[in-house]
């Protein structure tokens, strides 16, 4: 039980509960570069599965997969004011090759609106066929003052969809549906309920002309931004000249979206799903699904012949890890615990006179006996969707208890200093915005989009009577 | 018919041939950076399908995938000597962010042998437990003065494999394990015949004990390396202090290996199977498998309608691309042949009045009727497993036919100058390959592994006895 002592207790002190379980889970390590990370295979395979789900989601929907450079000449990059104000601070800039320097400087993509921009003048330029809805699925680089592993990296992984539309009502609906994707994503695959809204213009991507956003709730109450989609407007085509010729056959500038989802997600897995023993990984997103470990096999040579079966059997179907080492029991559970596998199986000499298989939940530690011949591939299924559900509902249950309904900044502060989504009558500025963020150390998060129509209130600050309820919380 | 005219006979000038078809297969554009490429859809769905199949097949081999930084601090590059030496020329140096210069210079991966080592080092530090056996697919950045797409950019995707051993053996076994899997998946799945071998020390890896390679014969002769895996003994784990605790409790350095293959495959097979109309891509990595055209579908809305049926029908199974548009079907199918789809159908009135549609073989241009009633998966796959064997068994008799043993070097100049792969015994060192390189233009390939045994016979240029043989081509 060595590994399971490392692990700082989350009421003691969340940031480091996280550190600890991230690293005993064995996700990652840091890399040599401030801000980096290495992604081991426990932590990458999480990653390989929510890029094959995604993507499938995605082509189904009629998206198709391009690959483009991740070098961006200066001077592409600075061709629309808002993007390179807002991403400058963080551009790693190439200067030199070898000992010779470049002609010009080279930023590696913090985000490739600007390389896109490029493909859709010349593919429209061609064809003028529209629209097109193209993903990618890179690394990024974002240079970040502080970083969390998975949270805030200076390189992470990511997918962008960008798109082109001849008609700005397309390109908003799209923009929309993407946001209910990810949505959807979120609490079928991850287990993770989330708050799908509209960015204030302060919080809004630079560039953009509106950014809708995905929110999700940390065991901590912090607020997390898990997935963006972005209505650009006409904002990227015109300074990069991307026109198509409409059915009065004049040229006309295309609409645009883009919209991403990144590594980020493991870290809201952790944070939405862990314990004090570890990391809980919802089944369908797991590297490892099912772990079975033998349980003093070095005795028995039938347990581990069972334990190889079993695996034989269950590994067509699910993925499967086989730990029938002569390592501690006690050890090997733990190990299991830590690593955040939903579904083990313990096997042992008792168990093979028996006839038995000992199967505990990672997300209850609820230990069953279960006979051989009810082993099939039926029943994990229906376990797994049990502890998808489960773990759902345990956060979606924690998002509600932790979220209110306030009408005065008073009791604004009050609810935000406890850790609480607070949604409030708003219609204040992004100063306003600012203002309150110094004093309570809440941003605005969203307006949310699916909601009862509310009635006229006074907006917390500024007094002036409002329908708009804007919700905010301290975020990561 | 316009698109075809603008395709150079390969004939003519098989540089300018490959090109066209490249650009007019849609298969990349030119990024803004020199020598980069943007992936479109056509271009990165063949690679999406080598990746998805090639891992299946390293993860049955027990090869686990990671993530690690593309950011390389330069102390940490530079503790191998030949290595650095190797790649200083081409390596992207990240100096400043925005406009803030960095404490020390970054280099973005060209490879990552040295980022591994810290990741290793780690790792056994911690657990002494090996081998480890490791993959990551990423893009990698080498500062190329000629560029040629798919075949050698500034930036390209691959995978790297990268292992760790206790016993040295093991390691090299793995090196030619390694390199088998290449061997078949280029034939199982690009039907593209090879020859492995291993590199003379002129040409093997900076940094590596003994380079494996993958050679390919392009239509116009010339060799294409398409695969490696390197020994690289205790070359990188001495400088990077990989140690482990042996049996008998010493620390001993660890042994290495390193594999990988990237994008040029795509090269490989636009080279091997490409003809005067537009390139030939094999059905298991093709982007769409079946191109479904209507004929005068416009002036027949059944027409369009038992399309849409078969498209339906066919697209559980294969990757298929329907065209009911209201172009000219002569514009429709040389488009289709143009970008390489291997099978396509086409449907028009009078197949509708026959109850047949028409298939179209795109490797031998082939047209047959097929009945409706005939029409079904297992059709289909007997025909891509036809197509998959003509297009090996096509490019495996020009490999034969240019393939040719020589003892003399005037027969060796003259052969080479008609575009031969010429095998001859030698025994030179690197200064006298670099000789014949400038004399003839062709480099040592390798030396074949699975090989009879030769007869003592004088190398073709210091006439000393050897029993061995290196294949010399002019290579890409």
């Amino acid at each position: 039980m060595k590994k399971l002592d490392k692990i700082t207790p989350q009421n003691q002190d969340f940031a480091k509960w996280y550190v600890d379980v991230v690293k005993n889970g064995n996700l990652i390590d840091y890399g040599l570069v401030k801000g980096t990370i290495m992604f081991k295979p426990n932590g990458y395979g999480i990653w390989e599965n929510i890029q094959s789900i995604l993507d499938n989601i995605f082509k189904k929907n009629g998206v198709s997969n391009v690959y483009l450079p991740m070098l961006i000449p200066q001077s592409q990059f600075a061709k629309e004011k808002n993007h390179i104000q807002g991403f400058n601070p963080e551009l790693a800039t190439i200067t030199k090759v070898g000992n010779k320097p470049l002609y010009e400087d080279i930023y590696i993509r913090p985000t490739s609106e600007v390389i896109f921009a490029e493909l859709f003048k010349r593919d429209i330029d061609k064809n003028n066929e529209l629209p097109l809805i193209f993903n990618q699925w890179t690394n990024v680089i974002r240079w970040e003052k502080t970083t969390t592993p998975f949270l805030r990296n200076s390189e992470f992984l990511w997918q962008e969809g960008h798109t082109v539309h001849a008609d700005p009502l397309e390109a908003r609906k799209l923009t929309r549906k993407m946001l209910f994707i990810y949505e959807k994503f979120l609490k079928d695959y991850l287990a993770i309920p989330s708050i799908a809204g509209k960015k204030t213009p302060r919080e809004k991507f630079a560039g953009a002309c509106s950014t809708y956003t995905i929110e999700v709730m940390t065991k901590n109450g912090r607020a997390l931004q898990c997935a963006t989609s972005h209505y650009l407007a006409q904002n990227f085509s015109k300074p990069y000249d991307i026109k198509f010729k409409n059915k009065e056959n004049q040229f006309e500038y295309v609409y645009q979206t883009s919209w991403g989802t990144s590594t980020r997600l493991i870290g809201a897995i952790i944070m939405n799903h862990g314990d004090d023993r570890g990391i809980v990984i919802p089944p369908y997103v797991a590297k490892n699904q099912i772990d079975i470990l033998t349980i003093f096999g070095n005795k028995n040579p039938q347990v581990i012949q069972k334990a190889k079966q079993l695996y034989n059997q269950l590994s067509s179907k699910f993925r499967v890890r086989l730990d029938d080492s002569d390592k501690q029991p006690g050890f090997k559970s733990s190990q299991s615990e830590i690593e955040g596998t939903p579904i083990r199986i313990e096997i042992g000499p008792k168990d093979l006179e028996n006839e038995t298989i000992t199967v505990v939940r990672r997300d209850t530690l609820e230990k069953s006996i279960v006979n051989f011949n009810e082993i099939n591939a039926t029943f994990f299924n229906k376990l797994m969707e049990k502890i998808n559900k489960n773990l759902y509902n345990k956060a979606a249950e924690r998002l509600n208890k932790k979220f209110v309904c306030v009408n005065t900044y008073n009791e604004f502060k009050e609810k935000i200093a406890q850790g609480y989504f607070v949604s409030a009558p708003f219609d204040g500025d992004e100063i306003i915005e600012e203002q309150i963020q110094n004093e309570t150390g809440a941003s605005a998060r969203c307006v949310k989009i699916k909601q009862k129509i509310h009635n006229l209130k006074p907006c917390i600050i500024t007094g002036n009577y409002t329908k708009k309820r804007v919700i905010f919380a301290k975020s990561y």
